[in-house]
């Protein structure tokens, strides 16, 4: 399998740490969406990053589906969630705070990356600010003791540690550790784990990458 | 149940569409993001909809999760889509493709919406122009004679049709018929379906409202 896209992202980095952590070996195209655009729409015609090309040629895209694709083929015994039910459904809720809160961080890096400084609407940043604001809050609120969800390690840690990551490098502003102190632990507690070291931000994968 | 929206946002429609589809009884209450976006936020915190409030109070948020809780209600034999397997795997696909399509039509709207006309970014348009195209391509050359995927009606006919609705509304001049004739002829079939015209876009529902 090759994983396309750059650990910069955190839909992507999510993938490599999903793909280490159930052992499944893969090669990554690390091309970016902006200095090589045509080629990532080769395999993606959106342009945007991940995809996970497996080894019949089959292209998946959206981060989301690809877990999906990896936990039907690692088993229920093994994947990061269960397939059906009201955990499934938890997760699920927990899964779209987080991601709503990261397109709104995005939306902010991409408002000041591609408009001068005159030209950036402040009435739509401060529009996203306050909601990261309220998303990050609900997520301190949900954040369990150890992991997110309840006693094990699953889907939600994966994406909200990288989440966090990805607001560091990008908007460190938005993420304050004494006031986020459950999201701050969990943060730490993930990025020692085998998994994540193993799919690392690199210092040459350091540009805006997830449009 | 109370659907959370207006039907102007594609993702607020297609629950509407899915709770008829299913002979789910609903309100509504299509108070707007942007006028009582204090209300909103405390519906869900990210002030975003669609939001879908259950008989017990439990409030669940982002279209696909909906989706997947009201399949798992309705059961496999009526479910818009499978619940696992291969089929599965493909209509995510799908909707990955629609879901990013329309979040660059979104892109496209609300650096409009938010922007004097000289504080536009033409790179970032361009390029958001640009994506929706080649997107609206490979949706055109996936979509089948009948329906969007196999021989039966599904949720990627439900996403497909209010992306095309969204997009007639809010950014008409990416959606040439003729060079669409099989999504134009998926949008036609599903507007005429009886789950559709229950779930049409008022005309006091013209706000942009997926932010």
């Amino acid at each position: 399998m090759i994983l396309v896209g750059q650990f910069d992202s955190p839909f992507t980095r999510r993938i490599g740490v999903v793909l280490h952590s159930y052992g499944r070996p893969f090669t990554r195209d690390t091309r970016s969406i902006f200095g090589d655009g045509e080629a990532i729409s080769q395999i993606n015609p959106l342009t945007r990053i991940p995809a996970l090309i497996l080894d019949d040629g089959t292209v998946l895209i959206d981060s989301g589906a690809i877990c999906e694709y990896l936990d039907e083929r690692v088993g229920p015994a093994r994947a990061l969630m269960p397939d059906s039910g009201l955990v499934r459904r938890a997760m699920l809720q927990d899964i779209a705070l987080i991601e709503g809160t990261l397109e709104k961080v995005i939306a902010v890096v991409y408002e000041r990356f591609f408009h001068a400084p005159d030209q950036i609407s402040t009435a739509w940043l401060s529009r996203c600010l306050g909601q990261i604001d309220k998303g990050l809050a609900a997520l301190e609120s949900r954040c369990g003791p150890t992991w997110f969800h309840g006693p094990a390690f699953s889907h939600v840690d994966v994406l909200m540690a990288c989440a966090i990551g990805y607001i560091r490098l990008r908007l460190p502003e938005v993420f304050d550790d004494t006031a986020r102190p459950r999201l701050a632990a969990l943060a730490a507690r993930c990025e020692a784990l085998p998994a994540f070291i193993a799919a690392r931000i690199s210092p040459n994968e350091t540009m805006p990458t997830s449009s």
